[in-house]
């Protein structure tokens, strides 16, 4: 039996980032039957359709590991009260060219994390008006939203606050169950 | 009598973008009180927090083109039903590092083109929720939202279109008008 | 083999809604193993918590009628930029009292028709974030918006434009895939 | 020198609803030149388009109350992620018939209370939507968005919380000044 093969990526390309923080944690969760692989967006240029012909390197390595996967599974902070302009250009670099679209069809699940009250609430729901023009299926919960993210992670970015184990737990168990329920 | 400086800017690379042609055709269109500078995006490198203390030259002079502005005109498509990550990266560094935000208290105007049905209302109603953050002070109306932009311009990327030369018209004399409103 | 049984409702009031017409229309185009049934919002009072224990003769009929159906579709114009407040309020009234949601793991289908250039564009995405916490599955497509619906149906509500009549039979039928896929 | 008139409403009828509590509180911590009406939605039919020409006595009295305020002040939970129908309802009515809008060119501010995390944060977001339609002015900030309210009010439904306390001062207080910024 083939273990589902997840892939995480996260959107701050701050290296002691809450959210790389989060996919790590999320990495020592797991349920027997799955994977997850973490993929760093460092390197992926501005997008720029006059050389999407042209694809660097990087981003075809992002597409491929995409399209191996069963599964999505995003990390996010809040900027500016939406999603991160960097990941949401590595969404559209590897969405490109048209016709090419790897998210096609694909489960996927977010968590975020931030320092505020909200913990990344509205770029969550931003990202999920994108889901729908890429068709990917996101889970309708548990919404993992980790607020104060300062008082929930030690100095070496591992989390130590057990309640939010627990959501990552559920939330990757979900994306699992959710998984197998999409296939045909 | 100074003249108002309206800053521009688009968030597509792409040298043949319409929403970049929008702008040269706004730039035709101003009242006698109004400049318009045209700034390029092109060059601005994906935001990282670890390196926002050592500002690249081209975010430099972003932010201080937009500090020197008395409103922003942003003309943007839409990609993957949202704000294109290149333009908001592009906003995401400009707000940093916190505490220098130049975009505080400025009047702003959205315009947008896309091949599509919607001329890209996607990617407007999510810029406004930004606005918010950066405090900013988008116009109500008029919303001007291009669809089918491919019937709109020639092939060397003029406007052609009489009805969207007005709207656009209408938008940078409402811009003006705001812009003033707001100075108390 | 049972028919897959399929609750619809409009978000307009108006006896000559272009919303109510939609629902009738796609009722001619349905596939063999569907059955659709249109409820009536009419009659629905304003939703107030004090009262929700007493729940009106006319939201039973409701709840009762959602909990029946295998999958909901849902027409509706755009007010105000949003959702109508009478198709908010019959969903926020049938979703009490807390831990009766009917509408819970039900797929569920949009369209909307307005006599704009968007076609209630706006309405939809909103309503889809009410899907979130409601545990519904809406469809990422066909999106089904209709726009300067006066031009596409005559004076007796009957749709005439055939584009829009391969649309609604587009989305009608991947409703009812989309359901199939959803039951484990 | 004539004081400037603010008019409140809350977006739930529970007559012990946290929201209308909030507008209570916030009309002991009004600013000198400012008054606060507070007017109660109970009583505003569901909307029918057919029917607007003879509007109910309840919602004229909304309109004219509307018309005579300097500025709107709207205090509202969140329904199943949105906005509740009963306050989206009250504001389509009032909002018609076409050419009648009362809203048009007035400052609102938004503040929210719920039991939950978020603050009913996402009500907040998709009202700023219909405020665009509207042509109404929100102001950016403060954000009121009061989460965990059982523990801030008491069993009189009197706020005890001296931190929300603070934050109605200062929104109120702003929403005096955004007033009388926007005066030519």
């Amino acid at each position: 039996m083939e273990k589902l093969k997840i892939l995480g990526f996260a959107g701050s390309l701050r290296v002691s980032s809450y959210n790389r923080a989060l996919l790590r944690a999320t990495a020592e969760l797991l349920p027997d039957d799955t994977t997850l692989e973490i993929f760093d967006l460092n390197g992926i240029p501005p997008f720029n359709q006059d050389l999407e012909m042209d694809m660097p390197a990087k981003v075809k390595e992002f597409k491929s590991k995409i399209k191996e996967a069963d599964a999505i599974l995003i990390a996010t902070p809040e900027y500016n009260y939406s999603v991160p302009g960097v990941l949401k250009n590595a969404i559209d670099f590897a969405s490109r060219p048209y016709g090419d679209n790897p998210f096609n069809n694909k489960p996927v699940a977010i968590m975020s994390a931030s320092i505020g009250m909200l913990g990344g609430a509205r770029a969550q729901y931003h990202l999920r008006q994108t889901f729908i023009f890429l068709n990917m299926y996101p889970m309708n919960g548990p919404e993992v939203m980790v607020n104060f993210a300062q008082n929930k992670f030690d100095s070496n970015g591992k989390l130590t606050d057990e309640d939010t184990k627990r959501y990552l737990k559920g939330l990757i168990e979900n994306l699992a169950n959710w998984t197998k329920r999409l296939r045909k």
